[in-house]
């Protein structure tokens, strides 16, 4: 159905193929490959053994039209990617003068720096700066070149591991004139987005099924996310008047649960939604122990909006910091929805903040009981013009059940500034 | 060098391949594989396309001695690893009577809870039910088998998906015959940790370049993560002695370095030094926002240790909550030393904590200035005994920035509390 040209991606890293690290290569580059009108068609992870490496050139090379290799270019033995790349390409390997000269300048800084011989080093700049015949430099991260060649019909872009250097020399390599050629016969597809939150992943994989599926050149990922379903929507370029349709009929029975049609998360809308009407927002959080706090300030300038939050994990700190009434302590339990209003009124006093959340809950995995089971969380959220508030028994471990109520908790607060029709959290 | 069975993991699934959903599968099945002694040789991602996914099958048939497959294994059409797992090893497909009984309980119960009829669902129990001729089940992940079966030399074993499914049906392929019989030949290497924190990655990488570097049945890892670095030694069987004599002669240089010897991360040595002299804990945080808070609560049990954490993002709340005198504010500003070192006293006495931790700096991108540079975080942790502190200009992004801070204050605990000899942070 596609005709764009194919993406082969190879990751190499032993501590990657052996799981030690999780690899974040890969799928920068097949988002960017994909952006570019290419296809992922895979990514391969390997050691940085002679046997799995040059098996995975081999079959990128050909095969593919871009084929991305990320890793193996250090200055010791281990470090084989270029060596194997030429092998593959077939050609051979040249020292590359200007290259000896940058690498070689960039170790001398260095070996002055640590107080060393530059004599030490001077191997490591001769192989890095030794690259295959007919390759190009795209620059230098620390001393490891970032290369492009070609072999055949495939285009080969070789850039180092660490992902901030990859993602900087990659911008190098879209600018490369071979690379330029083939993503001019990309098609780049557009991107859609639907976000909602209060509705099942099944709920939404049957809307989409009752609109007439995926298919006709609209591909959808429906993806749960906490408690958010994301629909993305790939659409190939002529399928736009389907996607409109499909995303018309899928939302029309979702609507509700309807909350985003773009990638901003929700700590983003509610800071927005705060900031446009002028209010301040904190938190109280006692089982989410400082998410909720630290998702609103994970964005730049959210101190014009959120003021701060009070921790409270004992029940001390909830009665003297948040001035939880004790009674309500003793007779509902710090877990209730009664604590998680006080809270929350609590917090809004304390904080002096226009609109404050509070949650309070079980995460486990210890302190369940019949009455009160793991997972039980009860949340409020309380503003200039009123409150909302509700409670759920969240599913999954630790983690998901704190995950859960955070996320749980920003769209409460968006629901109270929205003031929606649906009152059911 | 090693002898162990090779295995290989094929990944199928668009959103993968395509970078819009990380995969979680590959890393998780890589680390099981080599503590069972199995060689993860490769990773591959790939997409649905029958083209795709059946290359990388028969990749992995005849090249490795154990290949797992996960994902793909739905009811619709798109799910098609068992049509082609089939196809790569040569043999037919056949409707398992047994599995097509207990595919059919489920999905009528799915049925009736959904209020359809169940004649819809009866075509995706057929194929669900229709496995490879020779291929047992490992059980049911919701409606889809996992599976197991043998092509030549090359045990297959076929998982769902999603990974809560896929780890608990992984547990019963251990336990299938023809896999054991893979693991018997299995080589478990020995997994060993050093863990420091204070030390560059290049001062440990030259260490470990002083040392003899590994080899010799030792494999070691770097790796920085925010501001501590991990070496991660695999130990081949038989090479122990050579083990013990890299570690003491990396350790040796680096010893006022070194935190731990095992996995556990730094919130849970807090909270155990803390449990181990009956002390509570509080924080109160400024730019990393509730991150400190968060760490130490997602340790399971933490609230016997930790009482609480102000967050304090304004000046407001750092002078009401926490007491910081307006004058500390007004004269060296909400980011010095001066405002870490009260607002740790202020947090120990309102969250009657007796230990405090505390953060403030300047996350970014903006207000940084040239007195006070983006990056620049002062911590101070406050004790019955003592106190210390410490200032940082953290490099990297705003995300790197906190987490850095993060990790940083609680090693300052864990200091403060170790009363090491050495007064650098």
């Amino acid at each position: 159905m596609t005709t764009r040209p194919r993406g082969f991606i190879v990751v190499t890293g032993s501590e990657l193929v052996r799981g030690e690290r999780r690899d974040l290569n890969g799928p920068f580059l097949a988002t960017e490959l994909l952006r570019h009108g290419v296809e992922p068609a895979r990514i391969s992870i390997v050691g940085d053994r002679e046997e799995e490496l040059s098996h995975a050139l081999a079959e990128g090379f050909g095969a593919a039209d871009l084929c991305v290799v990320s890793g193996g270019l250090g200055p010791t033995h281990d470090d084989r990617t270029v060596e194997l790349v030429a092998r593959a390409a077939g050609v051979g390997l040249r020292l590359d003068e200007e290259l000896y000269e940058q690498i070689g300048g960039v170790s001398r800084r260095f070996a002055d720096r640590l107080g060393r011989p530059y004599a030490d080093f001077e191997a490591g700049v001769r192989k890095q700066a030794t690259i295959p015949e007919g390759a190009h430099s795209l620059g230098l991260a620390g001393t490891a070149p970032g290369l492009v060649l070609e072999d055949g019909n495939t285009v080969v872009v070789v850039l180092p591991g660490p992902p901030a250097e990859l993602q900087r020399l990659w911008e190098t390599a879209l600018e490369s004139e071979p690379v330029r050629r083939v993503l001019a016969r990309g098609r780049p597809p557009e991107l859609r987005q639907l976000r909602f939150f209060g509705a099942s992943e099944s709920t939404v994989a049957r809307a989409l099924a009752d609109a007439g599926g995926d298919g006709d050149g609209v591909e959808a990922t429906i993806c749960a996310r906490d408690f958010e379903i994301h629909v993305d929507l790939v659409v190939e370029p002529g399928a736009e008047a389907r996607a409109d349709e499909l995303m018309g009929e899928l939302v029309a029975p979702l609507e509700r649960y309807l909350f985003s049609r773009d990638q901003r998360p929700i700590e983003e809308l509610v800071l927005g939604l705060c900031r446009a009407r002028g209010l301040t927002l904190g938190a109280a959080e006692s089982c989410t122990g400082g998410m909720v706090a630290e998702r609103l300030t994970s964005v730049p300038g959210s101190s014009d909006v959120f003021v701060g939050a009070v921790v409270a994990y004992a029940d001390g700190v909830k009665a003297r910091e948040l001035d939880v009434p004790p009674e309500v302590l003793s007779r509902h339990g710090a877990v209730s929805a009664e604590a998680a209003a006080a809270m929350a009124v609590g917090a809004r006093k304390r904080l002096r903040a226009e609109v404050s959340v509070a949650v309070t809950g079980i995460a486990g995995p210890g302190g369940g009981s019949d009455e009160k089971p793991v997972g039980l969380v009860f949340l409020h959220a309380e503003g200039p013009e009123g409150s909302r508030s509700a409670d759920f028994v969240f599913p999954g471990d630790r983690n998901s059940i704190r995950r859960r109520a955070t996320v749980t908790a920003l769209h409460l607060v968006r629901r109270l500034l929205q003031q929606t029709r649906d009152e059911s959290a």
